[in-house]
């Protein structure tokens, strides 16, 4: 329906435009009945729906209506599958509609800079190009249904200790390599309705009040159209949070937030027309909402459970399988190990806790997929709630396990372990998870392990299992994923979306996670995840891109339809990917970009492209990719834009990022051009890389290595040492150096010659 | 004899004064004759004298007169022994005193945060506490004989890319804990006649014009009483300089700077007094010079040579000794491999580079210590001045192995691989020094190999042979020195100053060095050397302080004279060491501090003390440290100060920073009270955390949780993750999640209540 927003803001009076600018309750946002503008509902996600019926909070404790619990981001981002992502979202919009939430809470794209984050399992992954990409395809399920999205938690919330407090110390480029490229994708192309701004400072200023952030970057920059709500209790000081632009405080402040408006613009503190542009934000937001409301809508809960069943197994990491050892065959005895096979684990705590409409018996999946002539048995093994170990429980289940043919252990981090709110301290298992594998592949040679957690944990007991399979947090259909991988119903095609390191200390952010008192500096700057452990060398206990299948795929024809180009131009890559083994399946095919030679520091390579491909055995396909001038940029901060150096580029396209089975070379050309200012401190190797400038400073040079004997031809075994002397020596060195030869006259006469140069530097 | 010295500066002349904070030539001071105040001369160092007679040049081009060459600062520092680089400063002051020089430009205690740094032969270590230590020795010695030293390069001068345009960007913690605590010492105790400032800037402003730097901390805090030169050419803005606490500009600069600063007092921009301190401090150092000067000293050429012959043996190092291959029997046939055994490499390049009195050929010291009932042969291997194998020179060195008993293999790097003037780019050995040592060890199982470098390199060939020993830059008697340990005269007992580490992308600066472009970020931090692998638990190749010998030491009996103390006290600890096996041996003992818990980000340990001790077989001596509060504490960048934080402290001695024998704990208080400012930010914990405040802070959470039902008792499962939020929040959530039931004004008036309370928290 076509309204007159702006007309509509006008007949508005100031406590109402200030009063919309603040929640009507925990979940609603104010309306003004007056004028017909109704109150609309948002509730939490992302992975499903929590929408409270009784009393409110943000922390997941009290219950909501049921709702399909989908995998959680850090699962689903391991299906590498952005159309997956997007029917997902169709899925929750669906249920939005049906229970008349207008905005759903999610999806989360903080990056995962350390493995001990509180929320890690509610994020996508450690590289922003994957993270962006699942998030685009969130967003645009979800609002092809008519219902919102919120894009959070912007930005550089990437830890849940001192959250509300914590300023995040980062430098422009690695905030817009990683931290902040994480989100840009999801906007240009997702276009979310809102944005969540987080708790945090970034840089010094609260993310909420951080006009830079939320004005000149996302609205200016990135052109969001939709309006920025603030995380449940971010906002510091209400009328500075609006005039950087943050349109929406949630959830109600009381009215002391509208207060504070009013009084800004009373004052004059606050321009009016700022308070108007957020109004007319929130209307759209609101009619954009009305308007898709689709009246008793319904969901079938069988078809989303079978949806979050067909996520799980294609998000599913299969980590290690010896021997073959899966898929388990269809005859013999199996036991089936650990609580969680009951109760399995399947989601994070905190403000994304659903309540689901059904869960899995994973042992009761097991036996459905497996068929009659497979014999389970089933032992708990520990406690849930408990971190050491019951004997009788332990002893039950080696004895199980013993007197099977093979024995299938659930194990993983209980509720506790990982949750909004608080950080984890280090990647182990419970005590009790840990024994019971070990003590369990002591008596069975054939162990296959089934993790469920929402983040990395180290697994010292890898050598003494044959199998393992990381099933994240797989949500309520987790059981019977589990059994269509373990029984190659499906073919396992998740691969991880971020690196499992070795040891904890080994992480990039390790030295400075999560930071001292109110700060933390992020040092490591753009070398987070395998951009880290690349360049220092370090082998992962599993790297980022890693992830088995029961079947074989092949590399083969890597071919670009240009070597030299500009980066105003794009570049075609194909590859020919051949599935060389005897089952269909699935493979991840990722394009990593190498800088082979660069002035400046970055990354050993990094993902630009990827592609998930479905194969017959037997079957092969040519991949396409194409790449352009971001592919090959960094951000460069003087010139405040992306930039490409001129030089060689490496492109390798593997089935992991240590797993690169073909690459080739590209030459970029940069179309930017730089007019260097020479200054009396700038270095002859500096002046002397442009030909032009190389002339002029080379009759000076003569005249001073005439008068000082520096410089020459003569230094012999020491020639090494005079070429870096001469290179690395400042303009003004001459004057000093030559007693007089060259005077200060004559080398402002020189620089001004330099500086007249009327062409520029190709870059 | 008595001068008054600010009489004198009242006599001088505006150009007088001026012209006198530049020098007269390359190696002069300009002196005033009228006014009796004489030139001196100064040349460079630091571990021999390097007077040119003719032209001079700053680069050890051009030739000088002879002097004794010791050991470079990387061996020397391998000693731990203060006293011994006292020694050879009383030595080389002797050697000025014959050669008429006022000054030595030296010692060099640059921190090596990087191995590849081209000038780390000249520096001590990657340790503050050692670094500082020995220069202090240095510095002593040197002065002892009425010569002055320049304590150099003042500051962060750690790489020699762009060296005189780079920015290096430090936060103050590190600059405080690393890069200037290596000066402070050697400042505060040894009050070297001058300190040269470096050619780089340090965040932002030219070393030499970093007022911060010479004035506020060198010349205020520390007391420094001498005077600021300039690294030579290392002047930008002469007036600038001159204002910010450089009083010399060395070399000459033809009468620009005088020209320079005559223009900026008479303009007003250089106050007359501040160049009038400067040249007071100019005229102190001259007569300083001249009153103690000796006329027609001489000096013992064959005395200094010895004792650079004891100083060599007391660096090296041992680094691996498989089944007591060493010391050498004295029979039976040994092949002397590799040209360095013939033309040895003993020193580094650049303005240290030294014209020795004699250099050892390593062949004929070995043969002499050896007695007559060895037989040597000897076969270059390879071509020094080359990299490529020369398979000719290689046969005849496998042949020569071969037919041996024990082959001895003298390799490291060349004089073009290390050098003043540019950094190393890798770790490895040449290449034909690589393929000498793998071809030996294929035919001789009795392979040691003595390496000469001046900083750490690979060692891929390291499990092939049985020893080695790591002679550094060993000054020109090197070769008898090598003869006195590889056959047992003297027992090694050097132990490394730095780490060696497995691979360069380990080293804490691998991501940011050399830097981009004019600036250096020093993002590792205070994780610099062992600090980072300690940190990072990463396995180096040999750990700081390593180092073998040819007895055994046990470590017991250590005490403490009390286990609770202030940060105003001090603690003494004992420790007992037994020479355990049947040679006569000296040991480094080092104790570390550890703090054992802390709320800002600390190294695992940090070296605070140690001593070389020297015992007989079977002989037991209990050694003796004091601890005071810098043994504790981490500077506290709000504070301004050094602080330690109240709790306990491991205090950890051992051989080696990886191999500590003895261990206990003391607790240290804190007599610092901080008056922290709360603010409607300060969280919840935050305020807590004081008895008194907490009070305070309960009665208004009472009434916010009847208000809001958030942080009560009744979390469930989600205690921790209530606990966490409730700590977290700061207080002006309490006002937005009350929904009203707490004022603005109430969190006010609570804040006035917790700011009043005068009381501050021990820290």
């Amino acid at each position: 329906m076509e309204r007159n927003i702006k007309e509509l803001v006008q007949r508005m009076t100031l406590e109402e435009k200030a009063g919309m600018c603040s929640g009507l309750d925990f979940w609603h946002l104010k309306g003004v009945e007056r004028l017909g503008i109704p109150s609309i509902m948002v509730t939490d996600g992302p992975h499903g729906l929590r929408k409270q019926d009784g009393s409110a909070d943000h922390l997941g404790l009290t219950s909501s209506v049921p709702a399909t619990c989908f995998p959680s981001a850090a699962g689903l981002a391991s299906s590498w599958d952005k159309e997956l992502a997007r029917q997902v979202g169709v899925a929750l919009g669906e249920e939005c509609q049906a229970e008349d939430v207008a905005v759903l809470l999610g999806p989360g794209v903080n990056i995962k800079r350390s493995p001990l984050g509180g929320r890690n399992f509610e994020y996508f992954s450690e590289d922003p190009l994957l993270s962006t990409q699942m998030a685009t395809g969130h967003i645009q399920g979800v609002q092809s249904q008519g219902v919102g999205t919120s894009l959070k938690h912007f930005a550089v919330n990437n830890q849940e200790e001192r959250r509300m407090s914590i300023d995040a110390v980062v430098d422009e480029r690695t905030l817009r390599e990683i931290y902040l490229a994480s989100f840009e994708g999801a906007v240009k192309d997702g276009q979310p309705w809102t944005v969540m701004c987080s708790y945090n400072k970034v840089n010094g200023t609260y993310a909420g009040e951080n006009e830079w952030l939320l004005t000149d970057i996302l609205k200016d920059e990135w052109g969001h159209e939709g309006l920025v709500v603030s995380d449940w209790g971010a906002v510091n000081e209400r009328a500075d949070a609006l005039a950087a632009g943050l349109e929406l405080e949630m959830p109600t402040s009381g009215g002391i937030g509208e207060r504070k408006v009013i009084d800004a613009v009373e004052s004059g503190q606050l321009p009016l027309d700022k308070l108007d542009r957020a109004v007319e934000r929130l209307l759209t937001l609101i009619f954009n909402a009305v308007d898709q409301k689709q009246d008793g809508a319904t969901y079938n809960k069988d078809e989303h459970h079978q949806l979050a069943r067909k996520v799980a197994a294609e998000s599913m990491v299969l980590l290690k399988n010896e021997e073959g050892i899966l898929p388990l065959g269809r005859e013999g005895e199996v036991a089936l190990i650990g609580a969680f096979a009951r109760k399995p684990r399947f989601q994070g705590g905190g403000s994304s806790h659903i309540n689901p409409t059904k869960v899995d018996d994973i042992v009761e999946e097991m036996t459905q997929v497996a068929g009659e002539s497979v014999t389970f048995s089933y032992a708990p093994g520990y406690r849930i709630e408990a971190d050491d170990v019951d004997e009788t429980l332990m002893h039950e289940a080696v004895q199980a396990a013993q007197s099977a043919d093979t024995a299938v252990v659930f194990v993983g981090l209980p509720d506790r372990y990982e949750s909004e709110g608080y950080d984890r301290a280090h990647l182990r298992l419970p005590d009790n998870h840990i024994r019971l594998i070990e003590e369990i592949a002591k008596v069975q040679s054939r162990v296959v392990v089934v993790l469920s957690n929402g983040s990395p944990v180290e697994m010292p007991w890898l050598p003494q299992v044959r199998a393992v399979l990381e099933a994240y947090l797989g949500g309520q259909a987790v059981g019977g994923a589990m059994a269509d991988l373990l029984y190659g119903e499906v073919n396992p095609s998740g691969k991880l979306a971020e690196t499992f390191p070795a040891k904890l200390s080994h992480n990039p952010s390790y030295l400075n996670f999560p930071g001292e008192r109110d700060r933390v500096d992020y040092r490591e700057g753009i070398f987070v995840g395998y951009r880290y452990y690349d360049k220092k060398e370090l082998e992962p206990l599993f790297p980022f891109g890693y992830g088995l299948s029961y079947t074989t795929f092949e590399y083969a024809d890597l071919k670009v339809d240009r070597t030299e180009l500009t980066d105003q131009d794009e570049v075609n890559v194909h590859v020919r990917i051949t599935n060389t083994g005897d089952r269909a399946g699935k493979e991840i095919v990722q394009l990593y970009v190498s800088d082979v030679e660069s002035t400046v520091i970055r990354p050993v390579k990094e993902l630009k492209a990827f592609a998930k491909m479905a194969l017959e055995p037997g079957e092969s396909e040519v991949v396409s990719f194409t790449l352009n001038k971001r592919s090959f940029a960094y951000y460069n901060v003087d010139m405040k834009d992306w930039h490409v150096e001129t030089g060689e580029f490496d492109i390798q396209v593997g089935s992991s990022s240590r797993d690169i089975h073909v690459h080739t070379r590209v030459n970029v050309e940069s179309t930017a051009t730089f007019l260097p200012t020479y200054t009396r401190n700038s270095t002859l190797g500096d002046i002397q890389r442009d030909p032009a400038h190389k002339q002029l400073l080379d009759q000076a040079l003569q005249q001073f290595q005439e008068a000082s004997g520096f410089g020459g031809n003569d230094a012999g075994d020491h020639a090494d040492m005079m070429d870096a002397m001469m290179k690395y020596m400042p303009l003004r060195a001459l004057v000093a150096f030559s007693g007089g030869a060259m005077t200060e006259e004559a080398m402002n006469e020189l620089l001004e010659q330099l500086n007249n140069k009327d062409h520029g530097i190709r870059g």
